[in-house]
């Protein structure tokens, strides 16, 4: 017997609302135009509607619950918080209660880093665990972190900020005002950057402009070429990445931890050298104990499942 | 109305039985030499008729729980595991089965960080906290961490090894076989190298041999006197370790975080400049937000305090 939950995910452009089968198949999914709203109330509307649309083509009676991943949301409070630079928007939205009231089932709000840990609890490679992380690479680096089958929180909501813990406190400088975090080393920009330091240093001359703007899409299909500049960018990203994960298992010692984000579609040319210097830094006790793999969640629907696990 | 419970420390020259009142008084106290036991039985003997004697003693009825403070302890199985260092009694030692098999009363047993972390939370700062930090410096760095009120113990029980986070990849080796961990900053014996290292360079001449054998303790009362070296030892210790708990903060936002053991007993000289490195390090999230203590055990007391809070 199936059960049902809807995910929605809330990005710049589109509101995509997913209706997920308990076994992790998206069975109907509609989206929303993010930016045509300007009203809490109606955007909300559409939003319910969508869901009774989406639950209506699928023949789907009832749902277990609705989970929201959105940026700058408050998983506390239920709340995308207010001027939400995504959102035209700009009041608070108590997004949980409204779709709670309409459609009488309980609703959930998380930003995308804990909600791709609960996908990949509830759906993904994560299943049977109670104790992982998963790094999210892209724009900037996050993390959920699961401990006894629950995203850690800390004591005001702030806990799981992997992405700014310093690795190198006399490397880059990062965007948070301080010197060396992790983020610096393995976002997509910071992919980038390594690329153009490590092509200067190869070939002794500066990048063109064409190269200054190289995306980090880019830099992984010119490794897997061959390109050596582009090789060294994914070695660099690893080996801070592998450090940090080895400092991040004496903390919790999770059983695995989770790779996730556009940087990781790379694949090996990622994972062997971060596997490599992982189990190089790691302390005795835990070496060959901690699975490090590639989120196993399908990378076009990630978000909607994470926010599908959402409780 | 009083509760009582029974803390055991188990330390290489002498078995502590201490009988603790909920408010953390420390109402009576027996003292077994650990070296003459070379049998289970009469070891197990002669603690259960020194709680029974500390008992009568105090004209105390009942009590609620025994817990245990021993190294090479395991949590999970209430056992002291073979070949413990410290004691004569070379086989697998099951304590709490056999403690409370004689008194009808829970028995619990863990490592020296986790009582003390447990101990500081039923009877010392962190009383009313669900979620804080206690790092224990002596022979090693260790620590105890707390998460939703409960020791955070990790996949297979190796959570919490805190004092083995690499925090500089080009620094000092460290016993563990790897480089840099923070241990090699901040245990008693690397205080003592730091100053010894600050000293070669102030002076420009070799330590002697008497300076190569100073001990931390001696180091803190060079400092309390203003030595230059002395404060510069503690002040590279306060560096790396406001750097390693500004990255710990990333992990759990704890509420507090609570240094324990001898080479604290310097205060404001390792305090001080430990907060303001700290600070300086946080995450802006972070910043101001965050409790950084002495533990508030008396320090010849806290094993025991720390081994009957454990449950």
């Amino acid at each position: 017997m199936h059960t049902y939950a809807i995910g929605i995910d809330i990005g710049a452009t589109n509101t995509v609302i997913g209706l997920v089968r308990n076994d992790g198949q998206i069975v109907g999914k509609e989206t929303l135009p993010t930016q045509i709203y300007t009203e809490t109330k109606s955007y909300i509307h559409d939003i319910v509607e969508a869901i009774r649309k989406v639950m209506k083509d699928c023949k789907v009676e009832a749902i277990e619950r609705v989970g929201i991943g959105s940026p700058n949301s408050s998983y506390e409070t239920g709340c995308i918080e207010e001027n939400t630079v995504n959102l035209r928007i700009k009041e608070r939205i108590p997004i949980c209660k409204m779709i709670t009231e309409e459609l009488g089932v309980p609703a959930a709000l998380d930003n995308d880093a804990n909600a791709a840990a609960l996908g990949e609890l509830v759906y993904g490679g994560a299943k049977g665990m109670s104790n992982f992380i998963v790094y999210t690479l892209g724009t900037g680096v996050g993390s959920g972190i699961v401990i006894d089958g629950k995203v850690l929180r800390g004591h005001r909501g702030f806990a799981g900020e992997l992405g700014h813990v310093i690795v190198d406190p006399h490397g880059r400088k990062c965007g948070c005002g301080r010197v060396g975090c992790l983020e610096t080393y393995a976002a997509a920009a910071s992919i980038c950057r390594n690329y153009l330091e490590a092509h200067a240093e190869m070939t002794g001359s500066e990048p063109t402009e064409e190269q200054k703007n190289i995306t980090c899409k880019h830099v992984g299909e010119l490794a897997a070429q061959g390109d050596k500049a582009a090789i060294a960018a994914y070695d660099k990203a690893a080996y801070w990445l592998g450090f940090a994960l080895a400092n991040a298992v004496a903390f919790s010692e999770p059983e695995g931890i989770f790779l996730f984000g556009g940087p990781t579609q790379v694949g090996d040319i990622l994972m062997k050298p971060l596997k490599k210097y992982f189990e190089e830094q790691l302390l005795f006790l835990y070496k060959g104990k901690v699975l490090v793999e590639l989120s196993h969640l399908p990378s076009n629907d990630a978000a909607i499942l994470g926010a599908a696990a959402l409780q």
